[in-house]
């Protein structure tokens, strides 16, 4: 199927297939059928291989999936084998955060340096990733194939980044600065907004009395 | 309609409804159609009514949606006003953004202590909140209303804070530990948990090659 074509549901649920075949392999599951991996998914099999059939014909009657081999195909679909490279701006608790703790390389991105104005700071390195001065963006951006843009600077700064970022031709934004990032037209820059108080208004929705 | 009744998929577009209903409001919009929300949204206009339509009645034909209105009931129904309150574990890089930078207040959550091994910070307060020993948690959780517990520790201590969080009746589980929490059948806690690698998965997804 065309990638255009794919629901933005079944692009969410990807990430979510990987990683718990993950696990499963990890735990030393060979294969799983269609019911077994739904049920862990709180799915169901008719959804797997519904979502699936998007990209292929993975599992087999009777056999169900091999784990290892489809984590492998997921780990394409998702782009995680194309050696994509990313930088970030802002190396305040969030930007540091990422940087030490999350592990951009588990998941095929390659994290090349990251921008902030504290002299203190620039001219070291954190986790291994260079820290610069944003000054230096423009030029870094035009002499480095970038991917992905990370986005953890304070709100208001947010956009000129953004804009640096598209201005360079740069794939993705992935944003953390708590504000939606409208980019209009400026070329094909994706933008993933990450809004943690989504995700703690949802929990506040399911604790709160009928 | 009885909350257990309203699917994921609609939990989940409330606080999207609210965001953008904020935003509206602080640039003076004072009415909206389900049309013009549904193109800002990105959504139909038939898929808010619908959505909407869980919860009550809203909007008035040929009229649409007092946008401070829709939005005090959408933080009614996303239990904003029920003066939830949260602990968090783990004062690191991520817990001081949290603490720091996100604005619990603003959803309607008071952020009452963090617990940290680190005997630097210990006795200390962040952003106004209080830091303690995780051995004073649970004497604290007794004696204190809590209905959120923030997990943000490493991965390998996320097991015992969650067991701790529900063993003294915490509701819900806020879980940034890059680990889905199993909690079994202990209680009634909810736990949800967020992924940084889901979202960059999917933008890896979408700025890969066809």
């Amino acid at each position: 199927m065309k990638k255009s074509r794919v629901s933005n549901a079944v692009i969410r649920r990807l990430p979510r297939y990987y990683r718990h075949l993950t696990e499963l392999q990890a735990t030393g599951v060979a294969r799983i059928s269609s019911n077994a991996l739904g049920k862990a998914m709180g799915f169901t099999a008719s959804q797997i291989r519904q979502d699936l059939s998007c990209f292929g014909e993975f599992g087999q009657r009777g056999y169900g999936y091999n784990v290892e081999t489809l984590r492998g195909e997921i780990a394409d679909i998702l782009g995680m084998n194309e050696g994509h490279t990313a930088v970030i701006f802002g190396v305040g608790n969030l930007g540091r955060a990422l940087i030490g703790n999350f592990n951009f390389g588990k998941n095929g991105v390659k994290l090349l340096a990251a921008f902030d104005v504290d002299e203190k700071i620039i001219g070291t390195e954190l986790a291994g990733v260079p820290i610069r001065h944003p000054s230096e963006a423009r030029a870094f951006l035009e002499s480095n194939h970038v991917d992905v843009g990370v986005i953890t600077v304070p709100k208001i700064n947010a956009k000129d980044v953004a804009r640096l970022l598209v201005s360079c031709g740069v794939k993705g934004i992935w944003n953390f600065a708590n504000t939606d990032l409208d980019i209009g037209d400026n070329g094909n820059t994706v933008v993933e907004n990450v809004h943690f108080a989504d995700s703690l208004l949802a929990l506040s929705y399911m604790i709160s009395e009928e």
